[in-house]
């Protein structure tokens, strides 16, 4: 087909323009049908990997919210390791107990640098063991968006692990057989990420939707044996727990939320997962029926629990950036009003609006808190990394109540004590610790300490806490550390909070 | 609360890392609940305004959902007026007759940059006639965001009409008394303006869900008594024409399709708007019901036609990223299956995977086709800027067939000539021309134009078609132009296709 066009040929070079070359000239994608239909679908990871441009010293990412069932993580560092990449830095949003294998590609160079929201299990002791030459970064949900929209964290290749996808990469997490729900940490990734791999089992007709994932994100579709096992996903059942003591710690938590000033219709609250933080969401839910009260929304984190609430319509919305179990993803799936939002939608300091900004009320677990309502969630009593940032600076921050829920003594270890191990929370942003043997309410909030001792709530001195527990259980023994260190805690906005060194043995 | 970690301190100076100096150091935004929960909201746009930084010479952007409806951009342009602005860059989506207004603007050196898909009305009269001293960037939808992620069109702050927000700026363009349907526009300028004002007469409680525009992306939002006449969006009744002309246009068009070869289950379809368009549609419906024949998606630019096949069964699923009637809109807000996409996934050549890519047909119009198939859909036979560029050479670009209707004279002008005033769309691919004298196949198509003749339509040459425009109507007395370039033709590649040069009165 001709065309002429000379006095725009003269005109473009005249103004600096590139003139039309043809439809092609710039569009490739468009010569043949097969480019232009299925040019993302790639027969393994392999190939996707080639066609990625990953190179040596390349950082890679990856989500957790397939959690404990997770098998996109591994699968791929062991296609990375088999092709002899060396040098990586793995960026997941959180690293779990089923990727202790790492430590075998840690030492054999493929991987020398993480980010990570946590570390547990023999992962986490080994590098508390001085494992790598490079700190662990860890960093909060929040604080991860924040890294790589600052640049420091520059993802090249995301592989990114979804109950169901397109030939074109729209792709979620609730709609499919292996089904996570929420895709809150992937869609960062997915946005950020220079090269997108998805990985399914489930490679579905185009349009897929809803698109947690859309086609202008992703750049190559593998289609794969498993992504995870939902199974592994829960974190505790959405049915009340028989341990008395989460179910006492349930009842005073409930109480201080009832009494907080900040207990009326149209509240919002985030509840988490774990026995006590259940009970406490079904301790909750009776007093907002029996005082008819209605949350605004509620935020997290999701599980069964919550979703009750919502069914029964003592809930508003939820607003969903991790799915905690299969009622949460099922409920993402089926109902409107559960609504799927990302990790810088979620949690991101620096985001242009954060929803922790607008919640009331949180309940958050411990490792430790000290007499300074510092909170450690990362450091086991060994000084070993065995736990998470998770979203609880985030939402500590930020929301106008924050409890924390801790036994006073775990297993004979006194968890209200002199000075954490490892500064997570900082106090400035805890209200309330509730404990089996009182409560302890920040000195910086004088009015919310009235409102609770006016409702006859067993409220003391955060020292006299740290005085029951010693008396019990004795005075512990200080960690010994040595020098090196090998986790850097980023708080939200980037700073660094507080290092963790290797421990002694 | 104290906080003493003075090993952290050395850690991070050593290291480069700033250590973390308190919650509020790096989130001013947490230090009290109004700033925390209120801090988007703004009483006017003047406040609005003084909070983007916007600065002479900047950009602003709007987009074009409410069409002839919008009441967004002449009250935005009239502040930025009053406020003494000078020198800035309008970069709406598209304008129409509803911004003639702007003519003022321009002379008083308020607006000196247009970037836009379309110009009409006496705007596109008076910059026809040399209003302006910068051509005009006529971009196509999919061009616009070429544009903009390459970085030439640098939005400084957007204003961004809407059906429904709530305060930190979720919000839709579906759920709302003023409603105008998908914000496919709109939510390319969110994500990528510095500065993002929503504008919405409908304040409602946060969550607003769907969040077309989300939280993160939105700076500003101002409460308006009005965004825009929705009565004014319609660009046609979903009931079939009267016109017998468009009548024969469409049955020659659905014929068209039907023996081209794409017409099986799971093809998919654009059709977009005006009565042959929805004609067509309609026939095209009764065909797929006849032969039992299911298209997998339709895109759009949807009307109520295609929304129709949808509720029947039709049609699988549709990706709209502009509606273009209230049955759109409201198909839009109920029917999961009608999803909002934006223009970034809708049509840009650069995006990592557009829906049109993925279009088996698309149907569209035009203002003049010449022999190499050529269209013009932008200049009328007087030269004049009338029309706009659309997602026409988007989806033609990309779908498997293309088929333009328009009927070979209008008012006695020929549509069909030997060479187009203007090239909005290469003939490269144009695949047919349908006229209600006759329809001409591409010749770089012989397969199809074999499979419509052995359907017994009347194919012929498209120098026929010529022939008989010019027999009945003369040959057109060629149109007279200065020098000067008033608008240039970007194709949505970013390449220059054509100027358009101010016309000689």
């Amino acid at each position: 087909m001709s065309y002429d066009k000379k006095h725009v040929e003269s005109f473009s070079a005249e103004n600096g323009y590139k003139k039309f070359r043809g439809v092609f000239a710039e569009s490739p994608q468009l010569e043949s049908n097969e480019e232009k239909h299925h040019r993302k679908i790639f027969s393994s990871i392999e190939s996707a990997v080639a066609a990625s441009g990953l190179k040596d010293g390349g950082t890679i990412s990856f989500h957790h919210a397939f959690r404990e069932g997770d098998k996109v993580l591994m699968k791929v560092v062991k296609v990375l390791s088999d092709l002899g990449f060396k040098d990586l830095t793995i960026a997941s949003s959180s690293l779990l107990n089923c990727h202790d294998g790492l430590i075998e590609y840690i030492k054999t160079g493929v991987i020398t640098k993480i980010f990570t929201s946590g570390l547990r299990g023999e992962l986490g002791e080994a590098i508390s063991n001085g494992l790598m030459q490079t700190p662990v970064q860890i960093h909060s949900h929040g604080g991860r968006v924040h890294l790589i929209q600052s640049g420091e964290l520059a993802i090249d290749v995301a592989f990114l692990g979804v109950a169901s996808s397109d030939e074109f990469g729209n792709a979620n997490g609730s709609h499919g057989q292996l089904s996570c729900g929420s895709l809150g940490y992937a869609k960062v990734d997915a946005q950020h990420a220079r090269y997108v791999v998805v990985l399914t089992q489930e490679l579905v007709d185009f349009p897929n939707y809803p698109a947690s994932l859309s086609q202008d994100q992703v750049d190559a579709v593998v289609t794969v044996e498993e992504v995870g096992d939902p199974s592994l996903i829960s974190v505790g059942a959405a049915r009340l727990t028989k341990n008395p003591r989460d179910l006492l710690l349930a009842r005073i938590a409930a109480s201080v939320i009832e009494h907080s000033g900040y207990f009326k219709t149209g509240f919002s609250l985030q509840t988490g997962s774990g026995g006590a933080a259940t009970a406490t969401t079904i301790f909750l839910g009776e007093k907002m029926t029996q005082q008819n009260i209605k949350a605004g929304f509620a935020l997290g984190g999701v599980t069964g629990s919550i979703v009750d609430l919502l069914k029964k319509g003592m809930i508003g919305a939820i607003a969903d950036v991790q799915s905690f179990d299969i009622d949460a993803a099922q409920s993402l799936r089926d109902n409107p009003a559960h609504n799927e939002i990302s990790a810088n939608q979620y949690a991101n300091a620096s985001s242009k609006g954060a929803y922790v900004d607008r919640v009331d009320v949180v309940l958050l677990s411990a490792l430790e808190v000290d007499i300074d309502f510092n909170v450690n969630v990362l450091t086991g009593s060994d000084g070993v990394l065995r736990g998470a940032s998770g979203g609880h600076c985030d939402v500590a921050a930020a929301a106008n109540l924050t409890v924390i829920v801790t036994p006073l003594l775990r297993s004979r270890i006194p968890c209200v004590v002199n000075s954490v191990n490892t500064v997570v929370t900082p106090g400035q942003t805890v209200d309330v610790v509730v404990t089996d043997h009182g409560i302890a309410v920040n000195p910086n909030k004088p009015l919310l300490e009235k409102r609770l001792r006016d409702a006859r709530l067993p409220v003391m001195n955060i020292s006299s806490l740290r005085d029951i527990a010693i008396a019990r259980a004795g005075t512990p023994k200080p960690i010994e550390y040595l020098d090196k260190v090998v986790a850097i805690v980023r708080y939200r906005d980037g700073t660094v909070l507080d290092v963790v060194r290797q421990v002694k043995r």
